[in-house]
């Protein structure tokens, strides 16, 4: 089994990550997609007067402020329009595609961090409301089930706390728990750079191969998201996937590229 | 099985409605929901300057107009912030929801209406791109996977047309189609008025008792949107469903008091 990840920008091909995906369902191999949206929750965010807050944490990760309200515009641009705009291109493509939440069926189980640190100048402050969380359980059962009987599934988040709430969760994270849990050995991360750059302006500057016992040493060229993105692989590696594949989302066969080596391969 | 359909009123008592179904998941009855979202999209819609428009067939009935954008703010509504809020309720009362529209693996297939008639002022027009249509072939094979699996499917517009693209379809009529799919005898369908009333003022005029060879002498009391319910209930009890319950979706015990005969009941 793959799991294919996408990000969450518009420079998205994805009439070719589709054609990509049902060559893999023909020769046998089965798909399980996560995306993101955050460009469209963005957008989405700022009309209605709800523009999403970046918090920095005291290490410097960077991540979106989560309350309740921020998860209401999460919900409509995650689990509403992109996902079911993307089961809708699956489906016109004859692939029966469902699209789902990690909240349904409990799918990712999360833990939510019940007390945030960010940095605000140079105090680090505190967060009690915020609605984020570390995926640690995925439902292995449902997802061979969907995917025994041909489908698809389309997965974005909130994940679903242990109390029961919906949670923001990283998707490179769930996707280092899905790893473990489902046993798989290569994923595939498509994202607009399509790899890391030695030279964040510098799209030839793709960095090919990184062992994972060196993974470390890569971290000086992780800007912004690009540091959850190497975080994850790492975790992934760990948790028994032999292979991670980066590549370009608007290549003109993103998955097939990426596979070939056309961004950046992290191994064991 | 029975379905149980919530209107998409802000007045719904959603904590009664889940314990309901506890109860009848203990009793051995298995449970899909079917839920709609109108007056958050028309809000949502109000918000990001995308008004619903509302036409009038040439019968008198009303529906929304439904381009690409508006089944955008539709997927927002319905799929995302509603169905997703709804599935985390269940979550919570340890109930394992899963939220799925139509186009989710092909459950709701509808024939798009390609044409749509419409008054204005005196005048009859007709819509082409109206994104609207009728659920005429249901996945049972999905939905029984999940139910015998010990899931809840909570499901939601919109569906997906022979053709591929989404489009909203009603509630009423897809149940219709449900009931003579999944061999369903019995019909919950809760809402603000919770029932047919004589008199659209007094909530104590309510209609106790229709029956299906007298049904049509009962259109007249039909107002709005009611029409479309009492089509949907004929429809049901036609593909061989032998009661609908219609109930108030805000009592103590929705589904409850439904079944006992507190709202009009329709049969064969």
């Amino acid at each position: 089994m793959l799991i294919v990840k996408v990000g969450g920008s518009f420079n998205i091909n994805w009439d070719a990550i589709i054609e990509d995906i049902a060559k893999l369902n023909k020769s046998g191999e089965q798909v399980v997609l996560v995306h993101g949206a955050s460009q469209f929750r963005d957008k989405l965010a700022k009309k209605l007067n709800k523009p999403s807050k970046i918090i920095t944490s005291p290490s410097g990760i960077q991540s979106v402020y989560t309350d309740r309200q921020a998860i209401d515009v999460f919900l409509m641009a995650y689990a509403g329009k992109i996902n079911k705009r993307i089961v809708e291109k699956f489906q016109q493509k004859q692939l029966n595609a469902i699209g789902l939440t990690g909240a349904d069926g409990r799918i990712w189980l999360a833990k939510r961090k019940d007390k945030v640190l960010y940095k605000e100048e140079d105090k680090v402050k505190v967060l009690h409301d915020n609605l984020t969380g570390r995926v640690t359980e995925v439902n292995g059962h449902l997802l061979y089930t969907l995917l025994d009987n041909k489908y698809i599934p389309i997965l974005t988040p909130p994940a679903l706390s242990y109390e029961g709430q919906l949670v923001n969760v990283d998707n490179d994270i769930a996707i280092a728990a899905m790893v473990e849990k489902l046993n798989i050995k290569k994923l595939v991360i498509l994202f607009e750079s399509g790899g890391l750059l030695k030279d964040i302006y510098d799209k030839n500057s793709i960095i090919k191969k990184i062992q994972y016992k060196d993974i470390e040493d890569y971290y000086k060229y992780a800007k912004g998201r690009m540091m959850k993105k190497i975080i994850g692989a790492k975790e992934a590696l760990e948790n028994g996937a032999e292979k991670v594949y980066w590549g370009d989302s608007n290549s003109d066969a993103p998955i097939t590229d990426a596979l070939n080596g056309s961004g950046t391969i992290i191994y064991k």
